[in-house]
């Protein structure tokens, strides 16, 4: 019998607290509307956690990591080595998301979905599903099974962050390549050109771009993923980290925990989560705005706007780190404002 | 004899100390740049500090109150009584600036420099040069003499701050109608018509705002004050508040400490303070892209891009609060991230 995703159910939002909440913002000290932004997220955030004073303290932030085989393809500015040297740098607390994970005190947790080397490491958390995917400019990424495992793992991985106590989900990823597969995706679902939606990754040069997408488009005319099935096109031209950066967002969704999304690939997986569950978009923020080219296309099927653009490119789920604090004074302005009354201000003429 | 301002110097940047950050930046364990206004960011901070790991924390926040006769002639949509209530909400901490100082650990000043009413707090540092300015739609908001001491007072508030070890002054403002004063202050500077720069300040009607155009015009035509003289402006038709913003700029510069600047009453008081001495603006940021029109005409005769774009438009030096954390964020990078060799990675192919 084939493998299928098991059934995920996603609450609606709950409109009314939203309505409550959109009330109480108003009776605040300030001009009307005048926290732009912030009115609205912390209202969002009320209606996705049914909560008139929403909490999203103490952070998660999950950096799942993994290979990619179509780094053979010199589609990288570095060697796929460095997926495992950054994950040893995770561990040892030396890189972007470390810094920025500490500075929102959140919780961080790095899981090995797919290095193509054995990492032993205590801190580590190793739910290798292969050692990193097949070059899918010459077979599929992986099986169907494997994305389904690899979208399960990210699900039991988010799930077991919101079971420590985490209120809001940030999702990160480290994988040489992955913009390769982050573009061959959205160019399957998007159905939009690839010269359009192909970057510079970590850095190559345009003539290493135009190679690129050469070996996407051949990628995608061989291996034809289904637009319309979100676990052909992870098995086809996708990535362990992604699939699971998928079951995360989905863990987040389905038990009312709002989720922080990072950059082009992040929101690539949350377009595949879309496809799995409608819903989960109404969980998520966007963090920042890439200046990986296809990010913008991504936002805007997943209907969003992002809440930075700091001209970051990075992953690791960095841009929606740095995003956490809006979040956060978003809930506190609600929390911690005098209303009008409790001031004894005159409101407006 | 006249009174004049005491001559104030401005240190240069310390180009060199950008270099040597540069190049370290360069060797952290990220792709090239791809931490985008944040590096830009962390080696403007070390120019400015003369530091290779420059540090903002604790940042302060100074707010100064005033009101402006101008409200007499209906520009506002909140009554003038509500600048001293504000007054008093700051000082029960129940305004977003309290909410968002707090989140940044900052330490908060509230300094009466012209509330047209006494108000006897405790914690009020009171510097009070007049029952506020007079209706510049008739008269002359202030005398040279009183511009001049409010400039002053702001610079010793500022210098204050920094010597209680403040290492980033964030200045904000109250002051009922003073929207109507910082569009007459830009368009003096800024000769832009005031179709482009007059917008709805606290939430007024559009018929509204034609009214408050057409104040603004017959003031400037009456009170003509001299694009060339910052001072001379301020007298006629500035804001004490506004004065004392500029004072504390000038006193950030001159002691190397970083200005982070909230919203179009903000920007225009830098304006002010970069006629009274240009290098001003290199230790600048602007904190947050307001919606009120004006702005972006500031920020570009500033020379700057905002950090954050939220649709904020409520003063106190809110939006600059809430752009504190990326700051933080880009000097925690350089202060906390593994090189390349520490790491033992391998560089770009």
């Amino acid at each position: 019998m084939e493998k299928r995703l098991p059934n995920i159910t996603i609450p609606p939002l709950d409109d009314e607290m939203g309505k409550t909440v959109r009330e109480y913002v108003d009776s605040l000290t300030k001009p009307l509307g005048s926290l732009g932004r912030l009115e609205e997220i912390v209202i969002e955030l009320a209606k996705m956690t049914s909560n008139p004073f929403p909490q999203i303290t103490r952070p998660g932030v999950i950096v799942f990591a993994a290979d990619h085989g179509v780094t053979a393809e010199g589609i990288s500015a570095f060697p796929k080595e460095v997926t495992e040297q950054m994950v040893r740098n995770f561990l040892n607390g030396g890189a972007a998301i470390n810094v920025f994970s500490k500075s929102i005190d959140a919780h961080l947790r790095i899981i090995d979905i797919g290095v193509s080397v054995d990492i032993e490491e205590e801190e580590l958390i190793s739910k290798k599903i292969r050692y990193g995917t097949a070059n899918f400019y010459q077979e599929d990424a992986m099986s169907i099974i494997e994305a389904i495992n690899a979208v399960e793992i990210g699900y039991e991985q988010g799930q077991q962050m919101i079971n420590m106590g985490v209120k809001c989900l940030i999702l990160g990823e480290m994988g040489i390549g992955n913009t390769t597969s982050s573009s061959a995706i959205l160019a399957a679902i998007s159905r939009q050109n690839l010269e359009s939606l192909v970057g510079s990754g970590t850095g190559i040069t345009a003539e290493r771009i135009i190679h690129k997408q050469k070996v996407i488009r051949k990628a995608l005319k061989e291996r034809k993923p289904n637009p319309n099935d979100p676990i052909d096109i992870l098995s086809k031209v996708g990535g362990l980290e992604i699939a699971g950066m998928v079951g995360a967002m989905l863990a987040g969704a389905s038990n009312r925990i709002p989720i922080l999304v990072d950059g082009f690939i992040s929101t690539t997986a949350a377009l595949v989560a879309k496809m799995i569950s409608s819903q989960v978009t109404e969980y998520i923020f966007i963090g920042h705005r890439s200046v990986e080219p296809g990010h913008d296309i991504a936002i805007e099927l997943l209907g969003k706007k992002p809440l930075l653009d700091l001209g970051m490119r990075l992953g690791e789920g960095s841009g929606a780190a740095m995003a956490f604090p809006i979040l956060h004074s978003a809930t506190l302005m609600l929390r911690e404002m005098a209303t009008f009354t409790q001031a004894g201000i005159s409101n407006k003429n």
